[in-house]
């Protein structure tokens, strides 16, 4: 007897691949050497630690939202199954990213790279998210503005690198902050299960 | 009372070490030194994101088709633990080849070491795939035609290597291409359960 | 219809944040060059042992802790998921400060620094505790006097560690032998349920 | 209402943890320079490789015990979590010990150090499951004497180091092949499940 491909394994390696994207971007900061004073090594450590931030909260983002995304799945199709990997393929490349940045420092042509490795980042998840919501025949999940506009600033920012880069880590981070906001979808739900909570509903 | 050993644990612990290597490959991806150019420095790193785009592939490809393999799994046998290890084993051999042709360049030994991995993941998993379907009195998943097809294509780069690099590597990705096509077992699958989809049908 | 978000997909990727983590850190103890004698190698090793251990130990304290804390969750809202993702991020920086004791010796700048990463870890898990306990309604898992008291150790570490690093480090390790010890919540929990069990329970 | 710690956390805990241990040795195995040719570059890379193969082998060998281990808990005392904790800790020491043989050689030193992380790995397994079974009343997992008799070649293979590096190794190898058989336990449930079957069981 067949049985549909289970939703639960996608979601729990996605989510294996993940936490291991997000943890592993860590090792990509390394530590001054032993020759360098204290106040010269914090100072070039500072600007590591904050794109690591910045890359910690886009990844976190996308582990929240693939949450959201993933949970109204009946079935794994071979398009989810393999759209889905081409998400956790550019995910990847962001502790590569943001390592090269570290490395090389804050130049246009490192932020340019950076913006590039988001943009793909957002284009196979607005992928995997039409493709997921045309399966299950529900509207895009978070307001599909939202994925518009993201993937428009993180493309926007290529080119604004080479004049700023300061100011294309900022789009990257308004992007960042626009879904730092829980979808509407979500704030639904949530106004829906818990204030009211009908007496005689079953929790889990 | 003894109850049998579960396949849920050891899918999830496939999925585990299948997605370690899957995301600890980039982390060998290096970024070149300060004193390069950044043309020269994404010269000498595009063939490596490339190498690093087919080893990803092949190791995706390894995860759907075990999802697909230990889906009718009941019990874990004894020989199924132990050839499912060795092909956990091989396939952490991957990131290794990967780095081998990364650091010491597209020649023919590099690329027959590459399909040397290669070919050993493909013998493991035929061994684990032929233990599983005897154990559960199916036919193999997917084409045996397929699965013998992938071995002798790997086999056979290794000596081609040593006559055309970039000839072996097309072989590899010609066996990466072929398992991208879902199994037949599975198209069969989803034509029986999704369109016409019985109405006293109970999902999940 | 929509459903709550499942506590079970945060436990998940929280275990497996975690187990990177934890994991990875042995990744930074680095093997002395074959020049040095095998003496002089362990000798150098050795402190770096200790300081692995120390952060292992406190590492596994918040992941035994994390468990006690989720356990009683019936729904993750937004505050809950951002805060325990500050958490993980929190927690992502001990191996990096972690490395920066072992490379650059136990001085009073390392120490002061290593007791930064526990702190901000103590204050992200006082927040996300704080915040899950409103949620369920429930008291602090474990007492507050222990979670503030090991913020005050952890914060009162950063300036002792420019007296004496090791007074410093023995601060911290009080904190974790503090931890060591199971929860009030817990020993009660497995206290009722253990010696005297009722038989008509229904086991798990 | 109080629930019990679940069984459930504690094994995907430990199964993260131990997919990752067996991923990241992998990560170690250094690629010779470009500088060498690619004959001395293989024999150089091959007793590396034997290492990691052994150490895989023995990792592989404590996830599958640990799954028999924990197969019958029901509940997670305190100890169980911390002895727990103190195995996984001895096996995140033994990507360590395998990269220290790897980059010093195989010297009585290096097999001593490296007997020395499998005796701590065996004796904290000793302790685990001295205290599993005591709480769920069943004698140990697989025959006390084959774990008494583990640790003791494994204590035994560090002064042998001394004499004989290459004795110490097989005495480990030893070990290992001694786990590669399936504990008497899992033979007779499978003996009892399989091929009998009564028709009234209910599987899973």
């Amino acid at each position: 007897m067949p049985k549909p491909l289970s939703p639960g394994r996608l979601e729990a390696f996605s989510d294996g691949v993940i936490a291991v994207i997000i943890t592993i971007m860590v090792l990509e900061l390394e530590v001054p050497a032993r020759g360098i004073s204290n106040l010269a090594a914090i100072r070039e450590e500072l600007p590591l630690l904050l794109v690591y931030l910045l890359s910690f909260v886009q990844i976190g983002i996308y582990w929240v939202n693939h949450h959201y995304l993933t949970d109204d799945l009946e079935q794994v199709t071979h398009g989810i199954l393999w759209s889905n990997l081409a998400l956790l393929f550019s995910l990847s490349l962001v502790p590569w990213a943001t390592n090269w940045v570290a490395l090389r420092g804050i130049t246009p042509f490192s932020i340019a790279l950076y913006s590039v490795v988001c943009a793909l980042a957002a284009v196979t998840w607005l992928i995997l998210s039409t493709i997921i919501c045309r399966s299950t025949r529900q509207p895009l999940a978070g307001s599909p503005v939202k994925q518009v506009a993201s993937a428009a600033l993180y493309l926007g920012a290529i080119p604004i690198a080479h004049l700023s880069p300061i100011a294309a880590l900022g789009m990257i981070a308004i992007v960042a902050i626009l879904w730092l906001l829980p979808p509407r979808k979500v704030l639904e739900r949530t106004r829906n299960i818990h204030p009211p909570q009908p007496p005689h509903s079953d929790p889990r």
